[in-house]
């Protein structure tokens, strides 16, 4: 992968970031330095400094940015374990159940200051604007989610909005990621914008290819249980696609999967399978998903930045979208 | 009180924050403005403004400073509640309780986000000192929270560690809010560090006479239950200095009271009363809160600002001393 010597940079600083000799109390920071070295992708950081890379900026620059947007996503995490109840994170323990509720929370807010704390630490001259784009980011997200947790209790939610809940829960933070590193190696605002753009549909291909592989993904490969969005009646795109376009009996046979609190897994699954199949949801979900990759890499090419770095970073969003897990 | 004009501007400013029509969805935002609209005495922002007007500078160059100080206090206070598992909140009930758990966790994360949105409006010459300040003082508070968590579960704690403790979790607020409004108003460094230490020792002086107000306060001025902190094991000033202070008899006679399950809450409060005044703890803690509210007013005192206004503002804190309640 081309960006590998971004990524092991930003791996010595991300694990260093946390120094439990002088980071006090054990009980605070502990938890923080636990979640950041379970690993990930760190695709955050790393498109920030794409984003500064493609302007032939110091990539350098774009560090406090790319180690802000990668607390944040920590933060971000441990907080949604809570609200998710869930027990296991990159298949480690989540913190709430390895320490417990109280610490996760707290531990939680110290790391979203700590995000700050490097953001603070930016060039004088992108300071503002980065922490404006920062916080609007951070705000969308507590939406979305709060969005996403209100979806849960609500019967019919239509595709419009499910796709406006996944732009702020998850998109816009890629979006902010890559335009802060644009803005940090001092990108014109056209470009910058552009990028934002770029980064919000990826965003959104990444959340739509993610419902694909929860119901047709290789389930060794993609590490979670076959299905599992089905067997929760989660309300994705493949669903809500569904829902949407599903005819009177079509409709009543989902529904009926939907409401039955007796059936064996794989039963449900194969059940509003055969539903998805008879209205092509995949092929579908699959047109969505390009769509939105297709725009995203429109607004790439019209960024005015060096071939040779743009079509890297193409070849780098082909990768990640060809990913089965 | 002087500085009323200041206080109703803020309140103005504080209840149009949230504007339930704009700023959906209602779940995260509802919360947000609930806790706002709780009242309270607007300590924080007004020290902001104090801070500002010391130094003839304009004071609404200290509004964004004085909102996000607000903004993080009640962030706090959400989250603490759910921490302290409190009910009530200033007589109403705590957002957990009014909503939910989750609810709480994420408004007001979503609130502590606000606070650096307001932030992030101050004027460019001190946006970064006021950022790292900010940080700095939210990082302390965290840390502070956790070591009051720490302390329930330990058995000894040392009036140094307690005054270590809620220096971070209670008085760097104080200290951070007035020294915010200092560089807000282009105060010189060496004025701004001297405010600081005022309002971290004021901070001092705040917490260790509720300390005594818990036991030795009219409770029915007070508004909480008498000598609940007794009734609790609370790690206050009294017991910590009282247990440092205690011949081993005396030792034995609060132990005994601490470790007790069973017993009538008057005779306890008694009990544990009996000992603070053979060791005239009572006096002992006013003591220390006069040190402090010295050193507070000997820090104001080398401020170079016009004496009329620190006289207002030394008023101001002696009238905030002499609370009842």
């Amino acid at each position: 992968m081309h960006y590998a010597p971004f990524l092991s940079l930003l791996e010595e600083k991300i694990v260093s970031l946390i120094d439990l000799k002088k980071d006090l109390p054990a009980e605070l920071y502990a938890p923080q330095q636990y979640i950041l070295s379970l690993g990930g992708k760190r695709l955050r950081p790393l498109l920030a400094m794409i984003g500064a890379d493609l302007f032939d900026g110091d990539i350098h620059k774009a560090i406090p940015a790319a180690l802000s947007v990668e607390l944040f996503h920590n933060f971000s995490l441990i907080h949604d374990d809570i609200l998710d109840k869930a027990p296991l994170r990159r298949g480690q323990k989540t913190i709430h159940k390895k320490w417990n509720t109280d610490i996760a929370i707290l531990s939680g807010d110290a790391l979203l200051v700590r995000a700050y704390e490097e953001l603070a630490m930016s060039d004088e001259k992108s300071l503002r604007e980065l922490f404006v784009l920062f916080n609007q980011t951070a705000k969308e997200v507590c939406e979305g989610q709060q969005e996403d947790m209100n979806f849960e209790k609500i019967p019919r939610v239509s595709v419009a909005q499910y796709t406006e809940m996944i732009t702020k829960k998850t998109a816009v933070l890629l979006a902010c990621s890559l335009k802060m590193g644009a803005v940090s190696a001092g990108a014109k605002q056209t470009d910058a914008r552009k990028l934002y753009e770029c980064g919000k549909h990826l965003g959104i291909a990444f959340q739509l290819k993610d419902d694909i592989l929860d119901v047709y993904g290789d389930k060794d490969k993609f590490g979670k249980q076959e299905a599992g969005d089905i067997l929760s009646n989660k309300k994705t795109f493949l669903l809500l696609k569904a829902l949407e376009l599903s005819n009177a009996r079509q409709l009543q046979e989902l529904e009926s999967w939907l409401m039955k609190k007796d059936y064996k897994p794989a039963e449900k699954i194969a059940g509003v399978k055969k539903v998805f199949e008879k209205l092509k949801i995949r092929a579908v979900a699959e047109q969505e998903v390009n769509f939105h990759f297709e725009t995203a890499m429109n607004c790439l090419s019209g960024v005015k930045a060096g071939n040779k770095k743009k079509n890297n970073f193409r070849t780098f969003c082909e990768e990640l979208m060809q990913r089965e897990k």
